[in-house]
């Protein structure tokens, strides 16, 4: 097996289905064993909505009680995950969709915080061995959201977050890659000029931006994740763009963050 | 890997959930590996209701419109099988939920008929070699009643028929057994009479049966298709009770159905 490539897809991917199958279409031909982690986007607010349960938000984020679990069960690992593997099996990759409850494949906890966010995991271990089995088995995981905890209780998990996880627990093992991708191009130089990729980020270089006020604010929460996935095994994370991931996958498209 | 046992599900059993749970309690004792395939119960109805779709019937049967076909997907791809899949896992069966679209496990066909049932599929093939596979890595498999053709259209799919067919597959290649759950304790002598269960029946002694106006009318697809899988090698099929799925399994419960 060469390198593992994990791959994040972002909300609105999700949300806006051209975008999506376009996505889809790139993906399926990003060579070798892929794993995508897709994230809800708005489609669960959506359909809340219409079932009449009310979101709790509390300091701008949202509470998962049991009945936005159950619709978050419901449009991540059903409607969502298996759109996404329908399409890519008709696009003549096999894939399998999984959630962390299936083969307990991502442990959790119920997050203990000030603010009870209600059924939020946060990822205690990931089961790397049984990760490895499957993509013996299939090109493609599709990972939904969605993790466990040791008595059975399903958890709301933040998909950047598992992306990661998984990409350090296989790391471990095998030569592990982590995408996350978006709506721009990378992380740029000049936030008004998307022409202004960084084509590669080191620690080094990292440290000397964000000393200069170089980094967009909302950019340094993403790439101090992709450093402690490369501090914790990670062979590189690329920043960029959804519909450039078989270039983003070759290196020649996004930002490169590497030790 | 022992004789595989492939249990199906009613729907009574998964919209109540006390019932499920000392179900699924039962089921992670039964030994060896296992298959289990549930339906969809009334909550997707409830569901549907609820989001404004309205059900289309045509001759006391659903019409699986594209709206129709989301909320099946979200309810029995993602609630039903999770939950299943999470009380699994915590009773230590380690579960792997699927769909016939994952790994397209299940491929069928819309189905072609004179009522135009909408997303609904007929089965032509089942990827036994795959699912021998995933046996060989998790205990069981829980599969929701979706599959898909070649144009990676979901089709919503009869849970019983989808039983069959995965038995009818594995058939061919390893020992597997067939079990039938529902709310009674076997095919009844007399449908009055709960005790009257038929320990055993024989081809010759269903067509006896048949004959002498024996056999509640109800109970004659149930059996037809039940005879359908021993002439196409699956070793038994069994039908029983839910809640005795052990003692079914061990042969101590239920009506056995052999060639």
């Amino acid at each position: 097996m060469d390198t593992i490539k994990i791959i994040k897809i972002g909300g609105n991917v999700i949300n806006d289905q051209q975008q999506l199958i376009a996505f889809l279409k790139e993906f399926s031909r990003v060579a070798g064993k892929k794993i995508l982690v897709h994230g809800g986007g708005t489609i669960a607010t959506q359909i809340a909505g219409q079932l009449g349960i009310e979101q709790q938000m509390i300091e701008g984020r949202r509470i998962t009680d049991a009945e936005t679990l159950k619709v978050v069960t419901m449009v991540y690992a059903g409607l969502a995950n298996k759109q996404i593997v329908s399409q890519l099996q008709a696009l003549g990759c096999n894939a399998l969709g999984v959630t962390g409850a299936d083969g307990h494949l991502i442990k959790a906890h119920k997050r203990v915080a000030t603010i009870d966010y209600g059924f939020v995991g946060d990822v205690d271990a990931v089961e790397h061995e049984k990760i490895l089995q499957l993509l013996s088995i299939f090109d493609t995981l599709v990972i939904a959201p969605i993790s466990m905890d040791q008595q059975g209780q399903l958890l709301n998990t933040n998909a950047d977050t598992i992306a990661q996880e998984v990409a350090k627990a296989l790391a471990q093992h095998h030569a592990t890659d982590l995408f996350y991708s978006f709506e721009k191009d990378g992380v740029l130089l000049d936030v008004n000029d998307p022409n202004s990729v960084i084509k590669e980020i080191t620690t080094t270089y990292y440290e000397e931006l964000k000393a200069n006020d170089k980094i967009f604010a909302g950019m340094i929460p993403k790439l101090d994740n992709a450093f402690a996935a490369i501090n914790a095994g990670v062979k590189a994370v690329h920043i960029g763009n959804a519909q450039n991931i078989v270039a983003m996958t070759e290196g020649k498209s996004g930002t490169k963050i590497i030790a």
